[in-house]
């Protein structure tokens, strides 16, 4: 009874909000006249604020974020990527501490064969932005025009953007609204926002990156593994192809957290470097990506063809031909030393012998941001040099008077926090901790309840 | 540790809202910032609708209540009736279908020398209200100022107006809230809403008639026992003696329907006539109220006492100075066909014979609202003529062809639909109802879990 109103139900906002506060499911007409409304000013910011507490409480079926997603993605324009041959491939990542994973990959499957839309975010709150990372490189144009967006994704094999203000409108409303009413950390408020988006930009396919731990968006794994199961499932109701792995956020990822160390990072990478961690997530999600575009036949012809798009350079060169594309300077690739550089670069050394047990990303990714490195509010300015270079991570072997990382700072007030915040963060002890998959769950399938 | 925020809680509106909605008891500091800083604009209206959302779904303790009652109160002036000698008592019902207690009751109590200082409402939905039936009275006015309203109170011995704007302004800016986001329904908000007016309006105890069944706010009983021991608990939190009925609203209370209609039942009333039920719980909210206000030792001697002001005609008299001191015409008291009549008085017959197995006073409810003489929407008209007057209810013998009940319409068609809709709220079978008891609780003592 309670999934089918009678047809003379009243689709008053009252009414429908008081529904879904009592358990009823929604149906796909409800959902799309309420969000018209509130476009459109007949449904109240306050009714609108009420409705998604009570999604809060009450959550949604697959149908009804289906639905919701739909009307988000019909609130704006839609992109046509149609003259851009080829199945088209996305990743993205809830965020965490360290997470440059997008800059490397995204060349890497273009120069793969297949075609990368990408549409990334802002850094709030402790996890950064691929697009402040981006950023860094001087003169970097992040926000394109859709004509923009397509060309350069013709043209380089992918393309990275913001989100431009005619994209999923209705979401960026609802999300401002949800930012200040306790109302973000709903799964089917989540997979809609991040779902319309993603059908808005045009991608056929998605590997979703849902972390876990304590430098994720949502530290529990069980409510991740959740996560990614509605993705998978709505963005199949929605038609869009999404693979899900979940990721250990518990400890950095990588060795350089900060916006212009990660691009160094990256650039470590796609010339055959940087940390193990790092590599083990860019080559088995862009394997994902390749098997869902159509290149290769399973996870381990794909690892075979990234791994060669690193060693031959490929990858790289699509980065160097991206950079051009978004009028961003290239030689940053040739030599990092050219990125914003912070006045204060001081090494902080360990203070016992031992392992190390813990690396708290949180209270990385909080020390990021008091160094200035990321927004404690979106109209917060960033500075792009400073940041942490990790010489250590968890489960590494440690002796007293060794090197712990690097700080740049842009003083030397910022220098001494985040000295201490990296004494907070570094637990040392007499034995190593227990060795944890850094991809607790890879597919192929959804993840298990 | 959720009862104890550390004492760097970040206060902000976000924070609070999370706070509630993951299920922490908030200290009164915090209710009280947060509704101080609501009625200040620092948090939005979407903020609070939020937050009673998530009030609705947590619940609140009876400290957190107590805290959002007072911070209610504080928002506006309190009355002083210091110069009225007494203890003074009220009684609010949460509402029903011919619910005019308060008319006949008032009066009487007051006769009997316990000072009655009454704030009421008007009717919303199916629900009739005091204001709107006093109003019915030519002349009679409601709006008094502070210094009118004591100025009666002292002067007749008992009051009856409506909520002045500076009365719980808070209360009603969140009623109002409420009333569009689906909120109403939350015992922890409908007590401080309740209470709030008590406290602000000076009154020292108060008899609370909770009201269960089809025609009542809350239909279940157990919600509306629920209800009661909340409405006991935060009164007595706030320093008001609150003693707490549960009464039977599956029927309607009395045989009119109606503002003039019922005018005229409480004069029968007065008179020493009256239907047997408006007299059951007249007799018994009055004795309550004679011992809440230390007249009377116990409800036995409270029932005595209300009865001789029936039978001395001292509470009609009281009545009498009521309305002269509003500036009503007194001699409706007299003639009670002065009070306004509709065009159409017709009386509708029984089609069957049998006992009169059920009223559905919510669909009698409605059908007043149809006939004019309530509101959907608080800006609607009403005319206080029409409605029903009930030759029969519930367990009554009933013949084919006998009257069922007087309609008073204001126009051919409005009977017609009343004519059918009455029809459709008897229900009339050959074996009569079980017995079931008008009031289910008492007390004294609060309505057991």
């Amino acid at each position: 009874m309670r999934n089918d109103p009678p047809p003379d139900v009243d689709l008053s906002p009252r009414r429908l909000i008081a529904r879904k506060r009592d358990g009823a499911r929604l149906t796909p007409g409800e959902i799309e006249s309420f969000v018209r409304d509130f476009l459109d000013g007949g449904v109240a910011d306050y009714q609108m604020s009420a409705f998604l507490m009570a999604v809060f409480f009450r959550g949604m079926s697959g149908d009804e974020t289906a639905a919701l997603t739909r009307v988000m993605v019909d609130s704006g324009t839609r992109l046509d990527l149609s003259r851009v041959p080829g199945i088209k491939v996305d990743k993205h990542s809830t965020g965490g501490v360290g997470d440059k994973v997008s800059i490397p990959l995204a060349p890497l499957v273009a120069a793969c064969g297949v075609p990368v839309p990408m549409i990334s975010g802002r850094g709030l709150g402790h996890t950064g932005g691929t697009l402040d990372k981006l950023e860094a490189i001087p003169g970097f144009r992040t926000r394109l025009s859709a004509e923009e967006f397509t060309r350069v994704l013709a043209d380089v094999g992918y393309v990275m953007g913001g989100q431009s203000a005619d994209l999923a409108p209705a979401d960026r409303r609802m999300y401002a609204l949800r930012d200040v009413t306790g109302t973000v950390e709903s799964i089917p408020l989540i997979v809609s926002s991040i779902l319309s988006k993603k059908v808005a930009e045009g991608t056929n396919a998605l590997v979703m990156d849902v972390k876990f731990g304590r430098g994720a968006f949502m530290p529990d794994e069980a409510e991740a593994a959740r996560l990614g199961r509605e993705l998978a499932r709505v963005g199949r109701l929605l038609g869009l192809d999404v693979r899900v792995f979940l990721t250990d956020m518990d400890r950095p990822l990588g060795r350089k957290i900060g916006n212009a160390l990660e691009i160094a990072e990256s650039i470590q990478l796609l010339t055959g470097g940087g940390p193990a961690d790092l590599r083990e997530i860019t080559v088995a999600f862009g394997a994902a990506m390749l098997v869902l575009g159509g290149k290769a036949a399973d996870d381990l012809e794909g690892r075979r063809q990234i791994e060669g798009a690193i060693t031959d350079r490929s990858g790289l060169e699509r980065f160097r031909r991206l950079i051009e594309a978004q009028e961003g300077d290239p030689s940053v690739l040739d030599d990092p030393t050219r990125l914003p550089r912070a006045p204060i670069v001081e090494t902080v050394m360990a203070r016992a012998d031992g392992f190390v047990l813990d690396v708290d990303p949180r209270i990385l990714g909080e020390a990021v941001i008091d160094l200035g490195g990321g927004r404690r509010r979106a109209e917060d300015a960033i500075d792009p040099a400073v940041g942490f270079e990790l010489a250590l991570n968890r489960g590494d072997r440690v002796s007293r008077g060794q090197p712990l990382a690097t700080v740049h700072a842009a003083d030397r007030a910022a220098f001494v926090a985040a000295e201490s915040a990296l004494h907070e963060a570094f637990r040392i002890d007499s034995e190593p901790p227990p060795v944890r998959p850094l991809i607790a769950f890879h597919g192929p399938g959804d993840p298990p309840a």
